[in-house]
Parts: C-alpha cells; sequence; structure tokens
C-alpha cells in the first residue's frame, strides 16, 4: 500500500506530544485503580446538587442537540460580570478557547509567550497552529511579568499567556499588577488571562478589565470550583468584535447540551462555590501544616491546589514514583525552578488525612 | 481605544457565517416554541434506556476530567469492527472531525472536492483552515462520483468529502461503488467518508475499505440512530498513522465524559437500534406516501429524513416559512438541484401526524 495522502507540511514537522498524561492513563499503564487522584486539580468537593439536578434533566433531551449559541449560559454570565452576552465565548473546556484564541490571533511562524513550565496545553496549541513559542522563566516562584513583557516586546509576540493565580505554581499576583502588566505589553499582543483558579483567590486577584479592551482574552472554567471537569465547559471574555470573529472558525456544536445544563445551574448556587472556596482554603492550610511537619517549604497559593517544595528535582520525581506505587496521583512541575516541587490537589478531610498518612511514611523512608 | 491585535490574516478575510441557524436559534427568533422538530435529523424515537442509564450513573463522576483516549469507548468500537483501537478517533461529533481532518490534511491554498450543497461544516472547515473549494453539482440528485472524481484530479485536491448515504438528499451509492470511486482519487487525496447515516442504509452500502488504507477516513456518530446527538460525540476510522497524527493536534480533552459512558453503553444495545432503524423505515414510507398522495415526488433516502419535491425552490421556500410559522422546523437543501425539495426528519407516528395535518393544510392552501 502506498505511504497515501501526505498530511500538512506544519503537521509533518510537529513532534508526537500530548499535552497530560491523564489519570486514566496512568490507572492503564501501572494496572491499578488510583486511590487518591490528587493530580489533576478536580474539585474533590464534586458539583452542586442543583447542578446534578439540571444534568439529569438534560438527559431527558439528549436527543436533541445542544443550542450552538449557549444564550441561556451566556445570558446567565452577562449578567453576573455585567456585560454583554456578545462579549461571551463558551467552549468545552479552557483547553478548547485556548486553541480558539492561538488559532485567531497568532500568524503561523510568530511567537506567543509563555512562563517556561507553565501550562503545557497553550504551549500544544502554539506549536500546532506553527506558532513560535518563547518562554520566561519563573521568578520567585511568580510568573515574572517585567521579563514576560520584555521577551514579548522582544519577540514582537501575538499572544502572552498568563495564569493568574497560576498553574502550577499556585502563586498570584494582584489584579492592579495584572493590569499594570497590560499596558506594557506591545500593542498588537493579546493577552491571553487564564483564570480558571481564580474564585479561589483572595478578592482583587482579577483585574478589573473593560470588556470590550480588544488587547485581553480572559478565559474561566466549569472544570474547578464548579466541580464539573468531566462536563467540559468554560468561557471566555472578550471584545465583541473579538466573540464575533471567533464565531468564523469555532466548533459550533461542540459543547455538550448537559454541561450546558449543569454551568448554568452552578452559576445558581453561589452557596455551593462559597462552601467549596471555604473547605478548600482549610484543606490548603492543612496541607501546609503537613508539609511544615515535615521540614517542607509550601509555595503561597490562591488554589485548589499546594506546591509543596520536597527539596529538589530529583526528590520531587522520587516521591512522584513513590506516590504513585502506592495509588496516588499527584504531578511534578515540569520545569526549574518548580520541579523541586509536588502539586497536591486540596481534597477533603478524608482525603487529606489519607494522603497525609501515605506522604509521612514515604518522606520517612525516604529520609531513614 | 485603539482597534487592538490583529487577528490572522486567513480569520481577518472570512466571511461572518455560521454553518447552520439552529433550531435553538429559530425559536429565539420567532419567540416560539417549536412545536415540530423535522429539521435536524435527530432522532425523535430517543436514546437506549442503557445509554440513558449509564449516563445518569456517570454523572456521579462529572467533577473528574474524562478519558481523553476514551480508551473503553475504542476498545469496543474496535471489537465491533475487527480493528485496533490504534486506527479510532473520538470527537466532539462528526463536526469536530471534519475540522480534524482539514487541518491535518489540507495544505493552506490547496483544494477540497465536495458536492455542491451538500454538508455545510466540511465547506466552514475548509475555508476556517485556508483551503479551496471546488463543488460539484449533484446528478440525478446523487452525489456525481465521476465529476467529483475528475474535480480532484484536476484541482490536484487534498480532501474529498462524501457522505454516504447522503445529506441533504438522502440518496445513496452501494459500497461497491464507493471503493471504486476510491481508486479514481488522486493518490494524495484523503477521502472522508461521512456515515453519519449508515445504519439505516440497506446492507452492502458501508464499503468493505482496509482500515489500515491510509486513502479514507471514514466518520461515524452517536447523534442519528444512537440519539444522542446533544452528547456531542462521534468517531473515525482510518490508518493507525493518521489516527497518530490528530494526536499531535487534537482537543485531547474535548469529549465529555457522560457522552463517553453514554456511546459505549448504547453500542451494547443492538436491539435498540434496530428498533429505531426498523421504526424510521416504517416512517420514512408512511412519508413516501403522504407526498405522493399529495402529488409531490420524494427522492430515495437510506436516512432517517425524507427529502420531498415539492417542484421547485420558491415553493419550498414558501412552504419552509409557512411550516415554521405553524412551530414546524424542517430544512430547505441551500443549493440546486435539491432545493426544490423539503427535508424532513423522521419522527414517531404523532410527530407523522401532526405534520402531516399541517403539512396538508398548507399544500391545499398554496393550491387554492
Amino acid at each position: 500500500m502506498s505511504a497515501g495522502p501526505p498530511l500538512t507540511h506544519l503537521l509533518g514537522g510537529l513532534p508526537a506530544a500530548v499535552p497530560f498524561v491523564a489519570p486514566d492513563a496512568i490507572e492503564r499503564q501501572t494496572g491499578r485503580a488510583l486511590r487518591l487522584r490528587l493530580g489533576a486539580n478536580e474539585s474533590l468537593f464534586g458539583p452542586s446538587p442543583r447542578a446534578l439536578e439540571a444534568m439529569r434533566a438534560a438527559l431527558g433531551r439528549i436527543a436533541y442537540y445542544g443550542d450552538p449559541e449557549s444564550a441561556a449560559l451566556r445570558a446567565e454570565i452577562a449578567r453576573i460580570h455585567g456585560i454583554s452576552p456578545a462579549q461571551i465565548v463558551i467552549g468545552s473546556g479552557i483547553d478548547d478557547l485556548l486553541g480558539l484564541v492561538v488559532r485567531a490571533f497568532l500568524e503561523p511562524g510568530m511567537a506567543a509567550v509563555t512562563s517556561l513550565g507553565g501550562y503545557p496545553t497553550f504551549n500544544f496549541h502554539v506549536l500546532g497552529f506553527g506558532g513560535q513559542l518563547e518562554r520566561v522563566p519563573y521568578r520567585d516562584d511568580a510568573n515574572d511579568l517585567q521579563a514576560l513583557a520584555e521577551a514579548a516586546r522582544r519577540a514582537s509576540a501575538r499572544v502572552v499567556y498568563l495564569a493568574n493565580p497560576d498553574n502550577p505554581s499556585g502563586t498570584w499576583h494582584t489584579g492592579s499588577i495584572v493590569r499594570a502588566f497590560i499596558d506594557r505589553l506591545p500593542p498588537d499582543a493579546l493577552l491571553l488571562l487564564d483564570e480558571a483558579y481564580v474564585e479561589f483567590a483572595p478578592p482583587g486577584t482579577a483585574p478589573d478589565i473593560d470588556p470590550s479592551d480588544p488587547r485581553v482574552l480572559r478565559v474561566r472554567t466549569f472544570s474547578k470550583v464548579h466541580g464539573l471537569a468531566g462536563a467540559r465547559i468554560g468561557y471566555g471574555i472578550g471584545a465583541a468584535e473579538t466573540i464575533a470573529a471567533f464565531d468564523k472558525i469555532r466548533h459550533h456544536f461542540g459543547v455538550n447540551a448537559v454541561a450546558q445544563a449543569g454551568a448554568l445551574a452552578s452559576l445558581g448556587d453561589r452557596v455551593h462555590v462559597e462552601q467549596v472556596v471555604a473547605a478548600v482554603a482549610e484543606g490548603r492550610a492543612d496541607l501546609e501544616r503537613l508539609a511544615r511537619s515535615l521540614g517542607f517549604a509550601t509555595l503561597p497559593s490562591a488554589t485548589n491546589f499546594v506546591a509543596i517544595d520536597v527539596g529538589g528535582q530529583p526528590r520531587a520525581r522520587a516521591l512522584l514514583t513513590a506516590l504513585q506505587e502506592r495509588g496516588v496521583f499527584v504531578r511534578m512541575p515540569g520545569a526549574p525552578p518548580l520541579d523541586r516541587c509536588i502539586r497536591v490537589t486540596v481534597g477533603p478531610l478524608r482525603d487529606r488525612a489519607e494522603f497525609a498518612q501515605i506522604f509521612q511514611e514515604l518522606v520517612s523512608a525516604f529520609s531513614g
């Protein structure tokens, strides 16, 4: 048989790499079910009961295509943010929206700027759409905004990615600092502001941005505080012209109808969100105490995870492996300086107790 | 405020168009709920009760990300087709897979071939990824395979789209004719064979294709006979090298976890699928009798819809509008010669009776 139709030059030149090895893949590789799933920053406090009820009801209409405009959900997001539905795009998770933004703004061959060791799926899309990646090391375990702005100017970047609060470090900048950062970017660069974890952050972390400012697209998700990771739904807020441009290329029927119903109902349950935020804050303090008791520092976190500084990449890797052998899934950030840490999702009390016991045993064994 | 970051040249040059006006959008435009939803070829016979049960159960794990490799579903599809999971890609509906194939194989500036008036979402992706569209008129209300092959050779096409059975006509070619067509395509063209409706077609409609043949990618969906349109899930079968290439660019976490569970369970309920196929065949005959009784011909259909030839585009458009005013959603194919028809989804007996009454009244009024 012939070699067949050729792939595009762009695709033919890409490395064979996926952004993440998923927990399910780890289970298949090891042949063991995970006992504690603390590596994907899912909400182990679960979704709102109202979201569950709405999703069960939505299954009754699953034979129908969902609304490709997600009109009801966009109306509610617009109401909450005091903006227009025309300033909102819905996608099948932030990952989907990252791809859309890169495709819309990053001219092939041009540069995108991000932090070295930042969210891999952004990088995946930049390479996948033919862009060049400029990566800026973290500084004091936080995104180095000055260096990011300088790199953006130097490389004439078209897209700049910033997660605030940050993943995988958990650190954050205040909203006013992020605002000042926007003004230091080149005028033809779009800031892709990933606020996946913003609900867990102190007030003032989300910058006050005019939603009609074309220089920024902010993205949020129902995968974290809302506990709907499996539903695949998130949203972006940007200038109406940007959102209209997405309509020319986006996958219009890409968002599951049950997910739309669940997201809408979850927005209506502020009490649940507040309870999760409070429980996560308590659990984060708990994990920080555990780390301290074992002689480890933790990075400041405004998220639902804690990066524990275990003193170096070799020990982080060894602990990661040892934890995995005990059925505990956590992650190690992918690049220095953060790869001296393991990143642990904050779960409920029972999960934390189980993690504490296993982690203490492993650390003792390593020290012994 | 400045004009902001520029869109890519490609996106900047695209028309503001969406592939479809959705039924939900029609309801918003008219301010009325649709009484009969017969324009999107959804399965009005609903999903398998087993699929519903599996989806309800999957909601219990909705806080977890789904499996980005859809391993369980791919294993079952592989078992059914006697192929390897490495020859299967899962996407959030065929629309997602069409975009993926175009992105992977259609070098910007090069040609894709399809039928004039064929599935608009394919065209949307071709333009969205910078390709050129070559459109070949239908012949005798069917895809004109000889002209498609000639156009592909003449235009040095990289992707050729064929829906078999066809949408919006409902007509089909036998599998052996499609096989012969593959051999007449240029060697560096990929055939994108859309088999969304193949379960409704006579035996022998799905061509016997070596799954490792790199010249073909066939796509199927859970939106039609399986009744899961709102779940957004479909699959593609192709050479393992093609599927592996998709992994370099696809939206890995794009498919809802509940959809994966529902699709898997639905594959296990052959009885439901057979019942739907039988009920659709009966309903199709019913619609054909209705059309005949009103003096209209119908196009042969191997799908869950019937194209009724109402005698010309003006009358088709008038009937479409009049039906919509009565709360009945159907579609009119977008180009000659099929735009002399209205396309009506086959629903259960009660829906058919309601449609028959309204349609008869309208046709009488038009003739009177």
